[in-house]
């Protein structure tokens, strides 16, 4: 950290300022110019309160020079972070579609599904049993029983699931989940992110909608300094000035926290867009991006043809969209996981 | 709702749709023009899922006419929602101060703040145990302990006591509190809002960094569909381009809000701000514009003059803008609440 | 300007760079650490290219210390610009209000609504001539013949007038007019602004939908630098994510402008809210918060009761909310401009 | 236009909004329902204010059917637009790559570009002569020098040249432009507009900082109401809360407005990312997602190792992103408009 001392600060507040600085064990490079002072710290400042030391009355300003995350952090772990699962592989290199319905509904729903999506391509299903909705008169989700749904689909299709968990008091149900996913608005549940820290289980950390890069890898930090260190994190659009989509997809955040940061970072371009038709174009995108992996929203509704779902692809869309994807990720040098996977057998 | 047909829908399609909606208990008024059809919804069309309707395919788009929330609504309880809280009144009319330092750090700390702030007139004390921290390895409150003292503060004050929950497991250590606040992060941690539904204490529901005001709504009637009605909604800065401020104070959502519902709203400058200095100024405008209250930070640290507090106020800079409120409410027609209470005496 | 090196640079680049560096003028301050090199550059830094020296491939990060702008720093001139026109004096301590209709339509509603609003204690007159309209075939403003109908008005009431500038093209047709104001979205017209640095007549500077305070003042700067130092700046809401009300009106801007800078700033509430009912609250807040001014819309419509004039105020309205203002403008120490002139007289 | 009526408005009044609504030329849908009224306009609702309509007293919200725009409607036009640039065509199906300086600063660097970025296949030269800047102090572009540095370039490489206008006055400086840029900032300078739309010469129309899609369409209305139906939408990164990077670039807007409109969408990726680095990655994104085009800088500099230009990619870096881009282009089933002219001569 660098901190600028004010122009009229007195040298014996300078003084006392230095050695508060110093009892918390970090230390000073004193800069004393005509117009200002500087003052660097040096050592682990992880620990020092940004907002208090802006506080101090001689201090004008205060830069940090070194990320505030450390166990996220690139420098710190220059490899890419590989999440290992049963016999799949997670991160660079690897490219996974996490494929299935907005919410389970029925055992019907969930199972037509998880095949259509598996015969397609995709290497994990998903599905909310819990639902995170801004109505308390809208449908909740299934619940525990959605997740029951989930883990049969699972058993009939060797599809490994993902689902979302919005309180801590639902853990003990997502003992087999194999991958647990907190959703936008608890990226800063910081007790339900410390509880997640104490798990063997990778997280599928998706980004808030109004919160920041350094945010999203300082909550995958909340999860790692617990001991967790297979996260996973999620661009999902973020809340803009602009109405005409849901939400504006952040595409620049993937290289952005791939620099940043050593662990797998994936797209969601259902809830991004709010409209199906746009997320082969932005699946597309997050290929030709870098992104490691998509998490797409497809439903199965044939007896009903009206319904388009407003951002999920009907299974013929999906199965048209993994095509295209695969021609990308060859000219990416990449494949799909389960094309590997098949290929190896 | 006025559901807008596509030009191009065949009359089977729009029947079809017509019964669909007809099932859910809604009924439905035709227009046939002749370059569109519009279908407006009559009945209760709260637990008609916005996002699927605009999903239908022969749907081009849809629009609301009656607000998403019944019990946070004006229109259908005109009056203001008057609170009580022991002989205290909160609401249109009953101006309070509710003020204290960021977090709890000894006894000594919140008994000296807890003094100083009610000679000063506050009408309640705030304090934070458990802290919200983007870092995880910032201080994150003294937690239980740091209630407790809370408790005795208002022991020897008489002043009820305010301070923010961050998990459904925490409740029972609320017990004493005399307002549970429900911080901007957890405005959409809808299990916890759920909970706090059931009890019959008032909840300080704080605005979400980018949740807009109809959200804000609909996470009051998530506690008010519990049964608890006794919400005070707080406006305390969102999250815009702005840098050179901390957030940016939506002053316009006072009006509004008091416009659309029934409950109290009151204004947090302290967080707003991020700098002592501006919450005078904002704090004068929030009684002009018309708000139920102020939440603001007041530190207390004699003997470290070093340290202003970023967004903190000095305890003689909080007795000063009391004068200053006080003469304001005067022209507004109102009164400090404790003013009020002493006068009554 | 604080510049932080990166951790691998060569010293002979350092080197290179620091020479580059003083060949500008600007002297250096090099602190050696044992993790990074921190380079403090003194003297006029107003000419460095931020974004250049950023670019540098041995540059970690530039800190900016000192603001860019001068001429409007308070730094540079710490009393209070009061500007001249004519009698008036316009800044710190007179409070003055703009009103009149959006856009001037005929010689009987500008002159009408003129009549009104000097009655009611307005300082100026208000009304568009070039009207910035989204869509082409919107009324683009009655041009030339609105500013003769406004310099009419002007000598029957004897109100000075504010109206808008479009384009340098039309700067001969604003002889008589007394503030030229520049809309939100000439804000960064960086042409005309340096044109409007060569008149002798105050500039009313609004800021830009998504610019920041800074931007603000920058483009302040850019009519200083060509000699005109009368700028007044005016706050008129910004864009954000939230959609019920027009524009988030930035409360926050006035303090934070009036402690950077010398220059007078008013709040437009008008264009802010977008619906004439929130504008008496907003106008409120603005004398509390210590605004200098208000520049509000008045329309005068008595023979078509059906229209309210989506965000101007009935003649009527505006009567009553001067009187609101007087009251709080006595709290605050200040009075109206032109309540003073009358005292005078 | 729907408009709802108020449940509280009389007859008579709702009888005179009709006349005064059809007066305007506008035909009148009514349907009363038990809870309200709702009036559907049918004709040519361009020409009505919307703000006004939202204003008159018993009307409780608009919402508009019909896009504002006609002549940038997909609707109106089904098929793509295809401009004509004497051999060259630019529009769905020709992929071109604008490459160039941020601006021009010698014969030599100009030169020197331009014969670079034609070897790597770029279809156009781009050069800033009129810069704008947020700083009066800083570099403010050649001006007319720069211009004719640009056409000499031209000349010797035979790439077409496009730059930015900043006024209405230096129109005749751009005789010999082949394609004129609008700028962020002067998207709604709708007096240059005016102008630009009496142009038989293609328009680079950039999309403001925080300008909405339908703005930016709006925008080009503004041009193609005047006659020029050659305009060219441009995305280059808007305004939102993430300070990392130096705009968000709104990917998304790529098939929203080639949904709506006809008209070639392109990608500037070196203004919204700033960082030169995540250019390679958002420019592969652009293709992937189906935009037309992109505008990308390149510097050259070989004397000078130390600068890297924020945003500027060096000529062997362009040189290899156009590899990746061909190999992309083909998997989207296009090609580099320069290849396809080399592949028919």
């Amino acid at each position: 950290m660098v901190v600028i001392i004010k122009p009229d600060a007195k040298k014996e507040q300078v003084n006392t300022f230095l050695g508060w600085v110093r009892d918390m064990g970090v230390e000073t490079n004193v800069v004393v110019g005509k117009e200002l002072t500087i003052v660097g710290l040096i050592g682990d400042t992880t620990k020092i309160d940004f907002d208090l030391l802006r506080s101090i009355s001689i201090v004008d300003d205060v830069r940090r020079i070194q990320e505030p995350y450390k166990n996220a952090n690139r420098k710190m772990h220059p490899e890419d972070t590989i999440i290992q699962l049963g016999e799949r592989q997670i991160g660079e290199g690897f490219f996974h579609v996490i494929a299935g319905p907005c919410s389970v509904e029925s055992r019907e729903q969930i199972g037509g599904i998880a095949a259509h999506v598996k015969e397609s391509g995709a290497t994990f299903l998903r599905g909310g049993a819990f639902k995170p909705r801004t109505s308390p008169y809208a449908f909740q989700g299934m619940r525990a029983e959605g997740i029951e749904l989930l883990v049969e689909a699972k058993n009939q299709t060797g599809l490994p699931i993902v689902t979302e968990i919005m309180s801590v008091e639902h853990l003990p149900l997502f003992e087999e989940v194999d991958i647990i996913q907190v959703g936008a608005r608890n990226m800063q549940n910081f007790e339900l992110l410390k509880e997640l820290g104490h798990l063997r289980k990778p997280i599928l950390l998706k980004r808030g909608l109004a919160n920041t890069l350094e945010e999203l890898l300082m909550s995958a930090e909340y999860i790692m300094a617990g001991g967790n260190r297979d996260v996973i994190l999620c661009e999902r659009g973020i809340r803009t000035f602009e109405t005409a989509i849901r939400n504006t997809l952040d595409i620049s955040a993937i290289p952005f926290l791939k620099s940043r940061s050593h662990l797998p970072v994936i797209i969601d371009p259902s809830h991004a867009a709010g409209m199906a038709w746009m997320v082969p174009a932005l699946s597309r995108a997050a290929v030709a991006v870098g992104a490691d992996g998509l998490i797409i929203e497809v439903h199965n509704d044939p007896q009903n043809a009206l319904c388009d779902g407003a951002q999920s692809l009907r299974p013929e869309e999906f199965e048209a969209l993994m095509g295209d994807l695969r021609a990308l990720l060859g000219v990416m040098g990449k494949s799909l996981s389960a094309d590997e996977a098949v290929t190896a057998e």
